[in-house]
């Protein structure tokens, strides 16, 4: 007996995780965007401090304690925070909440390539809006028919690029739909649109942000996203009951009392990023004006699938994406002194 | 600016979680089928052990370490196991992935009341099975129109009855679409269906496990499957990239370690349900046979309801559901002696 299989999953490649050095491999890992230092001391004070015995109880499933906080640091309230296991969760209710029966959701070209796969998941269409030829800002044109949902990362990956503040806001105020931003990297940036999110009118603009990157957290699973309440409340509906457990819970908490830990990170990953990009130039490199915690690289002879899988051999991981427009970058995460010197020295 | 919201969602209700007494407050909590006994040891030591630092990685995409053991536990293989965010995650992805569009998933009622809401969710039909009335089994009929996905609830909640073996295996083997048989109570039981699952020919049978209740991890949620490799590679294409952390993979891992704890941790818990199960039959009170940690029981007046209230004034939690066919009854969880003798001391 062979039973049925959703259309639309069946439909999608199979799941490929992103490359793991071995356990025990000693290798300059460059090419997932993690943080190289440990999170915040309080967060390993959090995590000493919890009782193991807690755990037979459920978590709290609205995670009341953090989105009070996080609801405190953008000078909000909590009914307009959803918090999420890992922004993974985040996206993914969005594309479940705010698109309807038969509509779409889109993004720009190139961008964060779990959009598509997730709008294949609610089983709905891909709009695909090209960045001009340097990846900067252009405002999409979506004729008479645009997209419920689109995604907008914001500085934007792979190409590490930020959009003007207010270009997104002329574009958010005129959009029928929800626009996301994705602010995974916002931190290693010189600005944020949470405004947009926080301001009393707004009906239709969502702000999504992780623990992943610049609180050092990826190991964890946290992120969140502010919003108007109608749409924050859907999300609440749509979710996992337990979806944080409580551990995580704990931990993000600790993590977000401590935003001078986690800016002095930012500052010392941006003053890196400034010198791998000013190194790779003077090698004859181009590089994107990158806002994130990344440079987006493109080597003088054009030939980055050379160069990264050399690059390998010698343990040094960084991400190559085979695609149009950027098969000819590589996209460096920006790692300790020592871990960029390496990279350098392997160049 | 109003944005859309996907009308599966806006039609369901809004999220409504289970009563959590605030923080301080002394109740004696059999609301919600939580273990009365803290984790095995080695949860607490693999806690203990985690290096925090090592949380700036992202955890395993794949959750290989646990999902192996899962896989010696039963007799199987890795790709014959999916690990999830609770089994909440398990159940959704499974009506995710199983039900095809314009499908339908169904179940007996009275059962676990999260179906028709992940079915909502999913946006399909829900359809249902009335059990017999004393809440047995009798195989389903559906006639020209079967459901993609049917969830078997075995021990069934809130009954607590578990159904016969055989009865589910004929059912599963004439069923065209898949059965899940969510066995979140089977180590309060006498059997258990994973041998459907396991088998070499199965093609329709995934069979789910959760630590909340027989681990005493409600706090974690770690849930898994196990069942035919094309439906467990289906969850993986549609799961969130990183759904669990790098903590509660060590953490689960510890727990599934330990067997031979978690069995005796459920032998207490059997022994003071047969207590309390006979401790309220003395009283006038009907109780269902019961296989799960809890005991489903009828008061002599029926008035369910005001009992509730009663002990919940005392500072007794239980459930009442206010539901047809069960809103005579009251589920209590089997706590520790003490807690199930102040529960009786409160009636």
């Amino acid at each position: 007996m062979k039973s049925p299989i959703a259309e639309n999953i069946e439909a999608i490649a199979g799941y490929t995780p992103g490359e793991q050095p071995p356990a025990g491999t000693r290798v300059v890992k460059l090419n997932t965007n993690e943080n190289p230092y440990p999170p915040s001391p309080l967060v390993a004070k959090a995590l000493a401090d919890i009782d193991c015995a807690s755990l037979r109880r459920y978590p709290d499933p609205m995670a009341t304690a953090v989105r009070e906080r996080i609801a405190e640091i953008h000078g909000t309230t909590p009914e307009h925070v959803f918090a999420g296991n890992g922004s993974d969760e985040v996206l993914a209710l969005a594309t479940r909440c705010f698109v309807r029966r038969g509509g779409s959701a889109g993004a720009f070209t190139p961008t964060y390539s779990l959009y598509p796969v997730l709008s294949s998941i609610r089983d709905v269409t891909y709009l695909e809006t090209p960045l001009a030829d340097d990846f900067s800002w252009h405002t999409p044109d979506f004729g008479a028919t645009p997209p419920d949902l689109f995604f907008l990362t914001n500085p934007n990956a792979p190409t590490g690029i930020a959009y003007p503040a207010g270009e997104i806001r002329d574009f958010a105020s005129s959009f029928p739909g929800t626009v996301l931003i994705d602010e995974a990297y916002v931190d290693f940036s010189d600005g944020s649109c949470m405004e947009l999110a926080t301001a009393p009118d707004n009906g239709n603009v969502v702000v999504s942000r992780t623990l992943s990157k610049s609180f050092s957290l990826a190991g964890l699973r946290f992120g969140y996203c502010v919003g108007p309440e109608r749409l924050i409340e859907a999300m609440f509906k749509a979710k996992d009951s337990y979806n944080l457990d409580a551990i995580t819970q704990r931990l993000a908490l600790a993590a977000l009392n401590d935003l001078e830990w986690m800016r002095a990170n930012a500052a010392n990953i941006r003053s890196e990023r400034s010198r791998l990009s000013a190194a790779l130039v003077a090698r004859g490199w181009r590089c994107t004006p990158s806002q994130a915690n990344f440079v987006f690289a493109r080597p003088p002879s054009g030939d980055a699938a050379r160069i990264f899988a050399a690059l390998r051999a010698k343990g040094v991981y960084v991400r190559h994406f085979n695609l149009p427009r950027i098969s000819d970058w590589l996209r460096i995460t920006v790692g300790t002194p020592a871990e960029n010197d390496a990279l350098l020295a392997a160049l």
